[in-house]
């Protein structure tokens, strides 16, 4: 029962101690994110891995001056494509059929169905769709970092024009999403973990047809 | 290496077997989705958990006639709540407070907060909000599987209006939003699985700052 336990040993640490996580261990966490599934395997995202102290004390101010930003070891900042394109699409799908020793063509019926299927949605529905993929590889990297007991504090509380400014992301087609902070929890200043663990119960949660 | 190994055995499996999955198992894998974070602990949404045969014929016709709903084991619906609302953020504030053994009014402050914080962003607002959240959900569930060696298929292509009708979401104040098919991959007739898995590359992934 490996995971159910990492996942209730784990909370959103409020306050963090501001010892740095091990390099082999941010790269565990990312990995799981790099790994998740999205649709269509387009991966629309990407993670911005934050230490420069001069950077975090920026996002601190634009992020309700919350703690963890600057207690976090390394700040994770998920950045989501804009909106999907044709060509966009083709590069992912291109890439996918050299690795798998395809033809460079091989992808291209595919590329124009989904293109003629996302095309229509219009841009606000392209970054939405975008965000939640992100989402799912937030939700991995949440069980990575439980897993190897590193703290993990999902943080959406943040002014997104200004972090997309702070990060000069419209240049880059991308919109920020969500930040994780990695670190270790401060066992006895973090008001949070005296408290229970609460969630939904199960018959709440759960409806079987 | 435990989560990365189960990562990178797992894939969305396009035709499985017809192999029903152990209670514990399916129980196992709601139960990451039920710990998994959200924001403001609200977990604004509800999973559908299907395995009458009827029904599932009926949403695979919804669902582009995909085989993966009928020759799974378990179809998981994920549902998010339709909007938010000053009831609703209260109903679960309340139960906290209750958990944690604190006065039934002890987060009314927190939930003023919250609703003034929520309610200018507008009804499209909170249900795209409340959908990713369940996404976080998603990827939980999709760790869980993978533990327990169980298939798991990501599937976002349903009608979803149809849907909504189909399971009666509307007068439960819910949308649906995403689905995880549970099972077991059929080894020889799924074409997927002899295709190579592909990620976009780290260096692409991951920008340090």
């Amino acid at each position: 029962m490996a995971l159910l336990d990492d996942l209730k040993w784990r909370y959103a640490a409020k306050k963090m101690n501001g010892q740095t996580v091990p390099a082999n261990k941010v790269n565990y966490i990312l990995e799981a994110a790099r790994l998740s599934p999205s649709a269509f395997g387009l991966q629309p995202y990407q993670v911005f891995v934050i230490t420069d102290k001069t950077l975090l004390a920026q996002i601190k101010i634009i992020s309700n001056n919350q703690n963890q930003v600057t207690d976090c070891s390394h700040l994770l900042v998920f950045a989501a494509w804009d909106s999907y394109s044709y060509e966009r699409i083709g590069d992912v799908f291109l890439k996918t059929a050299k690795e798998r020793g395809l033809a460079d063509n091989a992808m291209e019926a595919y590329q124009k169905g989904l293109w003629n299927l996302y095309e229509p949605l219009g841009r606000t529905w392209h970054s939405e769709h975008a965000a939640k993929q992100a989402y799912i590889a937030l939700g991995l990297a949440v069980a990575a970092a439980a897993e190897q007991k590193v703290d993990a504090s999902p943080m959406e509380g943040f002014d997104k024009t200004k972090m997309d400014e702070t990060l000069g992301l419209e240049k880059m087609g991308l919109k920020s999403v969500v930040m994780l902070a990695l670190g270790y929890r401060d066992e006895e200043k973090d008001w949070l973990i005296k408290l229970k663990k609460v969630r939904t119960p199960k018959e709440e949660f759960i409806i079987e047809l």
